[in-house]
């Protein structure tokens, strides 16, 4: 079963977040909420209170993919986690996947992932150390997969079941939530 | 300000209910999440676990709009709550708001707000007593708005701030999420 982290910190953007849990465990994948906070409890930049999975101290840091929500603080918070700095660096060295919406590959250009790399991001949020910047729902570059803000959080979820579950999981998912 | 009520059972569907949150708080509506569960202490469908604003007994039953979002238990939790039952009456009966996504159209159906009206749901969710299925992603008719699903749920959301703010509103929305 392929494990994926979805990290959460106060100030995250929810449907951005959530949206990728929702899916991916739909389409089967164990999916693990991880507060960055040092506590369970979340609140998100829209004021809804989540409670994690687990705490990032806790994790075994062994996921297939590592997704990154947007948000504002929440993307800063990401940003300044000296541990998750580690962790992704880890993963992207093992060319392990990574995934981040909104302002949260900025996280990734910040880190020189995205250095020669195609991206996106919620405008504005991506700077000069990117390869080519496309205005694209979601761009996926080898392992690294970005995509814009909460209008595109279900195609965004949509392209990491394919990454991880194929294409006709992906498409089987799409229908049955009603998604054209 | 515009107050909505959004109501939550374990095993609502955590984004049809939380996009209707999010992005009606975005466009400047006082949104409340009220438990029907007599805790504050929510698991949605997905296992993802929410905190409610406020229990269903606390709250003083004027609001502009009530919505419920769709999920399984969780929309049979709202159709076997009487005081729902009670308050959604006395809000149709006011030609108050009052919206639905996925499966919880099938709330209104069972109290007889969809004999003569157009409507739609999930597949399979409805039954004889609507006046006219719709399969339109989100479906207005007079006070009663109804959708379909998770891949409806930008749209569903969208349009409860056109009806509450006015199609600007919306419209400014939908640019600053990015979606199309």
């Amino acid at each position: 079963m392929s494990r994926v982290y979805v990290f959460l910190a106060d100030g995250f953007e929810e449907i951005e977040g959530l949206c990728a849990v929702d899916l991916l465990r739909r389409a089967g994948c164990d999916v693990i909420t991880v507060s960055i906070m040092g506590r369970r409890e979340i609140t998100g930049s829209h004021r809804i209170k989540v409670e994690a999975d687990a705490l990032f101290e806790e994790i075994d840091r062994k996921a297939d993919m590592l997704v990154l929500p947007g948000g504002m603080p929440g993307t800063n918070y990401l940003k300044s986690h000296a541990g998750l700095a580690e962790y992704l660096n880890e993963q992207y060295g093992q060319q392990g996947y990574i995934a981040a919406i909104c302002a949260a590959p900025s996280v990734f250009e910040g880190l020189g992932f995205l250095e020669g790399r195609k991206a996106t991001s919620y405008p504005g949020c991506l700077g000069e150390n990117v390869g080519c910047y496309l205005e694209e729902p979601v761009v996926t570059d080898g392992h690294v997969t970005t995509s814009r803000g909460v209008g595109t959080a279900i195609p965004f979820a949509l392209r990491l079941i394919e990454i991880l579950k194929g294409k006709d999981k992906a498409e089987e998912i799409a229908s049955s939530i009603i998604y054209d």
